[in-house]
């Protein structure tokens, strides 16, 4: 084994331990795509899938980090080890993660129990796909019982985030203007539990009516009717309750099947990805005739169509 | 040709004599990712890439709807034919758009000089990136001369949506709660044109207050300044100066090569995002012992690692 690979077999070890350095070392491996990946997933082997897998999505300004805040709270007390993953999708441009966010969670950073990590989904196709369940997987290692998941918006990263959880907790709050309305084609078909955040302030009562108005037209996925819950994040008012349907969910996941059908689910999609950027990855490594430069300029210039530069690309790659 | 050729062809001709039902016909093809999409390629031939791209971005509730319809007034006054790509990245989950938003546009419905459409990402990785340039191109081949990509939130639509634009214009309005900081991190990079809409509203001299700052803190991306203009969309108040604003990116685009520069990017992606649609689809259609249903088995069985299960998914592609 080479150096490189005694290292990191040492850092798995250590991230069995529960050593947050070793952890957070490793994840920021796969957050660069680093060569060793696929060392790496050889090395954590079959990792049980114990951990469970919360998703909490919603617009910015509803209390999201407030919220896992204070979830990291409840879970803590109740003695469950949390790790905590951030999706960035701003990243991309800016290569860093939203810090302002996350140091509200700095009340929990001297908690040997509690894992905290941001990760950028860096605007690559499929990225997020391929990197985020290695860094679950390590988390799962190092024995968290809860990974909470959290992004920010909607749209593809909230797709990407939904394919990765085993419950999904769709956040909203009174006064965010056409939220609900403009949430409404996507959330009902992601959620697994709701929370009205922000439940102290005028409206919360109009958010959660319109909400049961939107569930009751929607046709239902299955036999769980997502429950609608009021929190005040800020002060863990209504977070005893969302944990406990959290584990409702879980139990529910469980006994009807559908844990399983869901993690198959994230596997195909991973082993789909981590292919997908390989093949992308050989696109790029290409030189001369089929090289994408080359294609790209002959569609400019109108000699080509793009779809036939593509089949010319896939070629080149035989 | 085979008679669906020849209808493709029929087709084809309509649309750039303007007809919009033609139009929407194809645009309708390129979203359902019809087999013809290689064809209809063929038969766009070389567009001339005279169509200006703008981009429209923005949290839910900021206006975007309506300053989409105030821009259309204000270009179509000028004598512009428009076309409005609405892309909606909930509709993976619900199958339609957000028709609600579509609806205040409809003044617009019985102007000739006007396309509107509404087109989902569907959730596939790099789906936008493969299909909005076609219906781009079918729009300039009806002879727009501006193109309105309209999309919601932010996330990874949001990052496709820029690499389609020639000019990405940010809105952002008051009381829209941690809107500036959460958008802080994105952004300033891809903004070219800031909006303030609601600029009637309290609070809109805060907002462009703490964009200016931010403006001043960041890295210059280059010689163009993104200007802080301020619009009461549902008036069309400030509308004209948008439209300038937008004509002078324009210019400068074309003046610095950056516009050559962005349509390079754009081609670039559509050829690879093309080309990796369709190894996904050769994914699907593996049987036997390589498909991605045994090999998901397997790794959720633990006798398989995903980076090895991923290579034995492209092994069997040859």
């Amino acid at each position: 084994m080479s150096r490189d690979g005694a290292e990191l077999a040492e850092l798995v070890d250590q991230a069995r331990d529960g050593q947050p350095r070793a952890v957070a070392r490793l994840i920021s491996l796969v957050e660069a795509d680093s060569p060793q990946l696929a060392e790496l997933a050889r090395l954590l082997g079959a990792v049980p899938d114990r951990a469970h897998v919360v998703g909490l999505t919603g617009a910015p300004g509803v209390g999201k980090s407030t919220s896992t805040s204070a979830l990291i709270g409840a879970l803590r007390s109740a003695g469950r080890r949390v790790g905590v993953l951030a999706i960035d999708p701003s990243s991309p441009f800016s290569g860093g993660a939203l810090l302002g966010d996350r140091i509200r969670m700095t009340e929990h950073a001297t908690d040997p129990g509690v894992f905290v990590r941001s990760m950028a989904s860096r605007g690559q196709l499929g990225g997020l796909a391929a990197a985020a369940p290695q860094a679950l997987r390590v988390l799962a290692a190092a024995g968290c019982d809860v990974v909470l998941l959290e992004t920010v918006g909607v749209g593809q990263s909230e797709i990407e985030v939904v394919g990765l959880a085993d419950t999904t907790v769709v956040l909203l709050a009174p006064g965010m203007g056409d939220g609900v309305q403009a949430a409404k084609a996507g959330v009902l078909e992601i959620a697994d539990i709701f929370v009205v955040n922000k439940a102290d302030t005028a409206d919360a009562g109009t958010v959660s009516r319109q909400l049961r108005q939107l569930r009751a037209m929607a046709a239902p996925r299955s036999d769980w009717q997502p429950p609608i819950l009021h929190t005040v994040a800020t002060k863990a008012e209504g977070v005893a309750e969302l944990v406990s349907a959290i584990g409702e969910h879980r139990d529910w996941l469980a006994d009807s099947g559908e844990l399983q059908r869901r993690r198959a689910a994230r596997v195909r999609s991973e082993i789909e990805a981590i292919a997908l950027a390989t093949v992308r990855r050989r696109f790029h490594q290409l030189t001369g005739a089929p090289a994408l430069d080359g294609l790209t300029d002959r569609v400019q210039a109108g000699e080509l169509d793009p779809y036939a530069a593509a089949a010319e690309l896939l070629a080149g790659l035989r």
